[in-house]
């Protein structure tokens, strides 16, 4: 089975090319260190349209398979901040303990990780999990969610993540 | 009053018959030594078939009177899972703060715990609690939300559950 | 801009005048030891009925232009704690990292803490916050959420709370 991974950067600044997409970017570098075996990414960029996350979700989803989906940005309180609204209108079933764990890190940080709204959910065989905007606080929620994350993408039905054990700690509970 | 708990196995293959329903028995047993008032069980295995699960709520809530059920199974990202869905369409009242511990306690153990989508509510007079499927995380998640269930089913109108302060320590805030 | 916080008492005991509001005015009383801007208070006591707090949330929000609206009381499992569902109903998106955080502090303290349906949510130019009935709970939540309210009320296009660093420690990531 072909590996494929969505990463959707949400930006109104970065899809008009006001500046470079560092965070799509850092998902990028982050997701090649852990996973040892082969994957091919589907990226794309859009602003904070609710309607054009939806569109981008699904298509990952449903036309192009890909078994995770990474989104960033788009997760704040501010009116323009739409992707866990998007995500949920998405995806048949949610995940809570995923937004609960990635705030729950970042506050060691910052006291602000409270006023991040992400999210992760489920569509057909596809994980989907929002991530914050910066680059700093992707690896801090990625590094904690993702030790989970290839034993999730099986249980839907997706393809073996084989992982470095070196850059990340994989669990998989014995059955 | 005569107090009723309800313990709902949620499971293909024990309602099936393929195997033995150990989770449900856990629960029983775990039950049986936390509470020192006589209690009765109203014990039910159902398929992961969402209008199965929510017929045997409903019936355990509004026909047996139960102040407590307990379902155990359901709650993970698998298609076939939809315990937590079920719960939520007959509660008129979610309850978060059970997930999020439960979730929190599991996580101590093994970094998938973020895949329980496990949550409780309030559906009249019976507080319904998720529990995980495998044995040894029912009484992980069970001992860390039980100290609350006496004070939550007074609360909703419900018996005076006495507990044995030797096999868990119940808390009743003074008003 | 003029600052104006909403402090709204849901209790069906102190809008009957039964008792005195002791929680509202502890909620006063720490948002003035907090805050050093000039702000004006908008206070009103509800019962604990679904129509009156949503009513009064709207009209803080819509009619008074409160920047935060901090309510305390009805967030339990009862039959008439309908505060959380009142909350949601008149936001357009919800900030799950509230509720999650206080919970947890609160359970430091008490177990019970679990049967708090806190949240926290954005109308319009509004940020809406549940808080717990009791003043001693009261300080404990506001005191673990209250450092990432002025910049959460920036992002919605509010004002700038200055604060008393002494006794709160307020935090603004540099972008």
């Amino acid at each position: 089975m072909k590996i494929k991974i969505g990463i959707l950067t949400v930006s109104d600044r970065a899809s008009a090319g006001v500046y470079e997409d560092l965070s799509g970017k850092a998902i990028i570098a982050l997701l090649t260190t852990y996973i040892r075996s082969q994957w091919e990414q589907v990226y794309k960029i859009v602003p904070d349209e609710r309607d054009a996350i939806e569109k981008e979700l699904k298509r990952m989803a449903d036309d192009e398979d890909c078994c995770l989906i990474v989104t960033t940005g788009g997760t704040g309180p501010a009116k323009r901040d739409v992707t866990p609204e998007a995500t949920e209108a998405v995806c048949e079933k949610m995940m809570p303990g995923f937004g609960e764990l990635m705030r729950a890190v970042s506050l060691k940080y910052v006291p602000t990780a409270i006023l991040s709204r992400q999210t992760a959910g489920i569509r057909g065989a596809s994980l989907i999990i929002n991530l914050p905007g910066k680059p700093k606080s992707i690896k801090e929620c990625l590094d904690a969610v993702f030790p989970a994350v290839p034993y999730c993408v099986e249980l839907i039905g997706g393809p073996i993540l084989e992982c470095q054990d070196e850059a990340i700690k994989i669990f998989r509970p014995k059955s």
